[in-house]
């Protein structure tokens, strides 16, 4: 068994086996003529790096259910394209004023701030830019970009963004608006990265109900990870400011729940995620990186 | 013949047409549970109205080539999605720092900046979305979606918007630099409509190479009406405020060429989009758009 925290040998064998394979893909070409400034700054948050959760996840969803790395590979593109404007709209000093993310200085500290909206908004198109435009089956292709606009929009993402922002301003703020924020916020897009792995890997119904439950559950509990890491974890540990929840009297699951708490919280939603694998054939890959990101250290 | 600046019989009754078809599309609709307001904020300025060009532009020239509107509605829809999206971002404070238009507070000035960010990325995600999820022939869809996403973003409409931030940074700001700009901000996105159009209508490969060579110079007149406007129209008139390129010292096409080089260069332009529409079959609504748009006053 591997060091709490740290990454098991099944989640390091497929981050060594996947992220050659992302890094290689998400890049912003270099063209002629066209905005330079700006793809260096969408290259910048691209480049970044992290471990690629989201288009890791959809790839192992879609082999799951028999399908292949390269069926899923323009769908796990575009959830990483999502992912990266979303962190850059988000440290935004109109919304949560972070000067550091990974390690680096944000988006707008390097290009500015009118670059870091237009690099985060040019990312986001080419998310749905990548994937129509991938040769794959049509109709699968259509289902994974209608899965992609719901956990991204305002039914998802950005609408859970926008009730986080306004989240001081509620007065019944309980645990039930709590999970609805995480569900958003977080929970949607993970939800979506399941989903369209399963449609591009070719799921039945079943299989593809089946993943987007565990998708859900997961989003939840990497949420509430997340939150604990906030209050606990270092920022050096961390690559970004830690303890700003508390500095903001934000409410969390460790505010609402105490630490003990949010860590059986977080047990029960790894738990339910885990559940609804059962019957996949081709499951062990996700199991292990469901119980990895749960006890994650970063 | 009508007024210069106003809209044509033929225009005129073209909005007559579109308009209620667009504006009864053209909402966010409650939901409940989600992000009430960020749905307002959506609202507030998807429906602050405007001729809807891009969105009418598409829908004729699918009819041009013999389709019908409810082929070209959805296209439509994610174009003025797209359009509405890049107003918000542009008037932050970021950008273009605008506090007024059509007449009305700007979206950050209502619902913040953190919203009208977050408004701006929903409505964006909300344009591929109604594309992706519309009951279209699965290639036709794909090919204006792999479109929309080319107009829209770095190659397209963000990217003029980065250069047209840097340019005052420009150490040889020259008439091909802003053409590029020009091309780029305001072109990319009407070609995108027209060519959208086309694909959905049904275009054969011919019609669609004019329509997207008409949609090209368009967006160039539209432009240079623009930047005229700006410099000789008040501010009652356009509904935002003007003499702002000249305050900023911003270069134009009448700051370049005077007021009467960039009128020849206006009637140049709209000369070669009436000349690409020569061929098509049913042609008349778009060559009163062109003239029109050419010599609207607002």
């Amino acid at each position: 068994m591997s060091p709490a925290g740290e990454p098991g040998a099944q989640v390091q064998a497929d981050l060594d086996r996947l992220l050659p394979l992302l890094d290689g893909a998400l890049t912003v070409p270099f063209q002629e003529g066209a905005a330079a400034r700006l793809g260096e700054a969408m290259r910048y948050s691209l480049e970044a790096g992290g471990k690629r959760v989201r288009p890791v996840l959809c790839i192992l969803a879609a082999e799951a259910v028999g399908g292949t790395a390269a069926q899923a590979l323009p769908g796990a593109l575009a959830l990483e394209y999502i992912h990266t404007y979303s962190l850059i709209h988000d440290d935004l000093p109109a919304m949560d004023d972070d000067d550091l993310r990974r390690g680096r200085p944000t988006n707008h500290k390097v290009f500015g701030e009118g670059h870091a909206i237009l690099a985060g908004d040019a990312l986001l198109t080419e998310a749905f830019g990548v994937l129509a435009g991938a040769d794959l089956d049509p109709n699968r292709r259509a289902e994974a970009l209608i899965l992609l606009a719901e956990g991204a929009g305002w039914r998802g993402m950005a609408g859970g963004q926008a009730l986080d922002l306004e989240g001081e301003q509620v007065a019944a703020y309980d645990l039930d608006h709590l999970r609805l924020i995480h569900r958003m916020k977080t929970g949607a897009l993970l939800q979506s990265a399941l989903e369209i792995g399963a449609v591009l890997g070719g799921a039945d119904p079943g299989q593809r109900a089946a993943l987007r439950a565990c998708g859900a559950a997961l989003g939840l509990a990497f949420q509430i990870q997340d939150d604990i890491l906030d209050a606990t974890a270092t920022e050096v540990q961390l690559g970004k400011r830690t303890g700003k929840d508390a500095g903001k009297g934000k409410i969390t699951y460790p505010s609402l729940l105490g630490l003990d708490g949010a860590r059986r919280a977080l047990a029960e939603a790894t738990e339910t995620a885990l559940c609804h694998l059962a019957t996949l054939p081709n499951r062990p890959s996700l199991e292990a990186w469901a119980r990895y990101l749960a006890q994650r250290a970063k």
